[in-house]
């Protein structure tokens, strides 16, 4: 459900449209220095604004509720929380049997029997990785000596990101990605056989971020077609380090001491500006329907720094499980 | 760790030269009919011996030590235990210092200092496998109408897969393979927004699987390359069924009621009968390692029902929590 | 840690001098109408300013940020939040070498290195269980027709708790009490066995609850000094009604369909006014301590309605289960 | 459901009177020492035969089936088994519509639509407490240097044991009794809040064994009638030693250093040999049962060992968080 993690644990909650979207991260150590200017960094990373990204501009400012004490963590849980205030209103309640493609209204509709809060994806919306985002700056901070660092490596197939979001702005069309993630410093043995490996955690972290439909570890999909002599990776230390790094710095589902290196999938945004058709589920009839507002042409744009940030709430967990 | 699952939930147990291999299986409902020889099918599927294979043959029997009266679940754990027959003694002492690269070797040392039980890969062998095939006999059962078939679809990057394996033993050398899964009849709103999304626990599951680097749902990472107008799939009945399945049958973390479909990426088996160099943790020095024995030319081969046990394990604790 | 329940989860979080005490409640079923003066009923009943409360008087006005749409539970996680108003500034820091006896101050000053909130308590204080009633207004709609019911039947050991009170009040002490809780309309088959009894998942809730320190069902301890042909509830419908109710409910950890009965033990406050003793962590001097400001003679007059929210979180979670 | 422990986890299963009653433990740090032998000690306190209890007799051997290698932990789960050699064979199944009052037969029944195991009890039976006693014995290698010790303080209402139980066979009856349990060498700082108390986490245990209805800590129920200023526990040392010890060595859910001290209610084993009234729930007619066969007498006098296995389990798991 809402929650992740046995030891560093999050759970988020809110909506897009609502009073905002928070965060609880339990199991924080105590100490830690912390204050609402040590997460400016990475919420800027996230924030929107730039080309291809939303015109929706928040001011994205967190509020400490609890958890911190003389800007120190406490060792009790720690809530921040994200006001929203650049909330657009419209008739939601109309088009609440009109389902985006690609979105969870459907789902959303069905599932929860039409109670669910429609207004922007309500709990769906993307805006919840905002959330995440604050939670990753605390996690950073306890898996030091451990660097984590993503970056979007290809935007609609192309290597030239900058050309590809200029071609789907002018298509009023969208775009997906890849995003690398690669960690730095990561000690051997994380991971637990046989359910918990660092894979598992991982992915299960990743596929929460909406949008994102695939994940691959080191040669990962390649791999696949690639012979075992040449996939191997030759072990050259007794600290373990390997002279190729086809595993992703992962065997048996443990951290072998080498970089982590993943990358995912994330799809394009469902919201376009072109018309698309749909059903309206409570007349059976086919609509065209104009998503107008405010989108993303590319929001692979803004998830590096939430991969980064979901990695290093899965690392702090890890790290907990093995000291 | 060795549990995986809220409500269905299996905890793995085991070794691949130890005592034997086992499954306990919380969570089943009472009342439905299970025998021992309805594991056969699937254990058969699962079974060494083919060409490209390995040539040590075990009778995989399985006994029920729990959970069963009158041929009937009665609704306390269920334990299916599997005896191990054919293992080869030899010098693993000897080996214990001479990590095989691409193997849990090193890892395994490394975090349990020592002590893991180092015969054939111990606790990580790919026959603990077989305990995961046992318990996903019984979540088929539970899951039905849901049907779930997975198929390799392609060896080595070769579409033509008994060419391919041809040509790895040939080569002395290892190769591995695309599975891919797709079940039909799925309800819609199984998953749970905003950590328990089916790609988060069907990934999950899947990294458990020794030898499984990447993971892609619907168009997965094809979809990083395409438009949201391509990518999008038109809703075109109230049922929620769709002109394509770009999404996999998942929309939001929850099933929208179309066919789920995903693929796994199985590296190559690391070993192979070639000689590799790997370092003696021991000695510090480099050693030419030759591994003999019985070895999987395509483990790839051998995965597709295991891929079906650990989604038929997801469907069937979610299907639980849907209720 | 901080969380509590498998389907029907509740987080919690604050500290009763900081910005506010807060609860996130996962896994509520849309649908259910809910708005912040439903709060009212059992948020009076918890408040303080009668005989033997403290004075501190809080508005307690609960503050809904997610989960609820137009007055109705969307399915979402719902987070309700109490700020602080009432909080008097005094020198904790100089208290935080001085714990007092009976409080957690010392268990928290050595398991946070010092880094906890010690006001008031902080993340330790009677406050949280504010944030336990919130929950325990919305798992009540969602038991229904299960009824709760706890009262406090002795006070100090006198069934005339008025009278305790006032001999309290007037001999600068506090004291405990008895608290017996009563569930009507409970449909059997409720609890797991092997760990999941009623009785554990009752137990685990009750003892978060500060100040208490022990717990029996049915004729409890007392049943300890009797004999099974006094004891043995003779079962005289198909339903499992029974002649008597010695087990309170429940056989083999699973609700039998009778009145489910437990009586939780309520230790005296430990604010007393009186002078007392205890050490000087830092000096390791022996120090005089009075502790000023506001205390509550007899917690227990708060705690029933607390127990009854804790029950019927605990019940709301089994429900889920159950179906 | 039959798993309790975060990171200490054990996942018990089993039958009265099937293959075998069984557990599994998770997170068994690797190195400990462990042989079959080592289980002897606790395994023969916990045995039948003597005067008070059942006469039948099981050898009770264990059986590891994972987990070990060379006498040693490896860090991977461990497995035991004991088979089950002496059972009765009768007819069960005639017996199926007869509930017996107190045990978990009507409840059984009712919870699994009659599908369960009804022969001796089944997945209900004390018998299960075997594999809770194998788990306390690798529990408690791991706690050193705390030790535990349970005790049987009084049976039947009386402190003079043996006269108690002379008297309850004479009157073909049953007694309960109060286990008395402390644990010596503890440090501070175990137990998490908000909802994993000490209390908590051992009171969830001790519900977990049949037969217990009541707990409580330090001066528990006595507590209720006492004044603050007698029950506080005054600190006289820095290192949280305190004068008396009526919290039972718990503040705030969290160990001060001092003793953990509690006492469990026993109930009188539900089987006696006087003739009771039961309904029929197929006939709905009352019906005269007779429960021949082997009793104990005093279920209470095996219990004293299963109590400390069930808390060095809490406390194995509390030391893993505390790490």
């Amino acid at each position: 459900m809402n929650s992740f993690g046995r030891h560093f644990r999050v759970t988020i909650f809110g909506e897009s449209h609502g009073y905002g979207v928070g965060i609880v991260v339990d199991g924080c150590p105590p100490g830690i220095p912390l204050e609402e200017k040590d997460f400016e960094a990475d919420l800027s990373r996230r924030k929107s604004g730039s080309k291809g990204t939303t015109p929706r501009k928040e001011p994205d400012l967190p509020q400490i509720l609890s958890g911190v004490y003389n800007n120190h963590t406490t060792g009790a849980p720690l809530t921040i929380l994200f006001a929203n205030t650049n909330t657009r209103s419209r008739d939601y309640e109309a088009l609440k049997h009109i389902p985006r493609p690609g979105h969870a209204d459907f789902t959303a509709s069905k599932k929860y029997g039409g109670f669910h809060d429609p207004r922007g994806g309500g709990h769906f919306s993307g805006r919840l990785t905002l959330a995440i985002t604050a939670a990753g700056v605390i996690a950073k901070k306890i898996i030091v000596p451990i660097q984590i660092e993503a970056t979007l490596q290809e935007a609609g197939g192309n290597l030239n990101i900058s050309e590809a979001i200029d071609q789907a702005i002018e298509a009023k069309d969208s775009i997906g990605g890849v995003v690398q993630c690669r960690a730095t410093g990561v000690p051997t043995s994380l991971g637990e056989p046989f359910f918990d490996s660092v894979e598992s955690l991982t992915s299960h972290m990743m596929f929460s971020i909406p949008a994102i439909k695939g994940i691959e570890f080191g040669s990962g999909f390649q791999a696949a077609s690639m012979k075992g002599s040449m996939n191997n990776d030759r072990i050259i230390s007794i600290t373990g380090k390997t002279a190729t790094n086809h595993d992703g710095g992962i065997n048996g589902g443990i951290t072998n001491g080498n970089d982590i290196v993943f990358r995912v999938a994330v799809k394009p945004t469902p919201s376009i500006s072109s018309p698309q058709e749909t059903i309206n589920i409570k007349t059976n009839q086919m609509e065209r329907l104009i998503i107008d507002g405010r989108h993303d042409a590319c929001i692979a744009l803004r998830i590096p720094v939430v991969v980064e940030a979901g990695f290093a709430i899965v690392l702090a967990d890890l790290l907990h499980l093995q000291k």
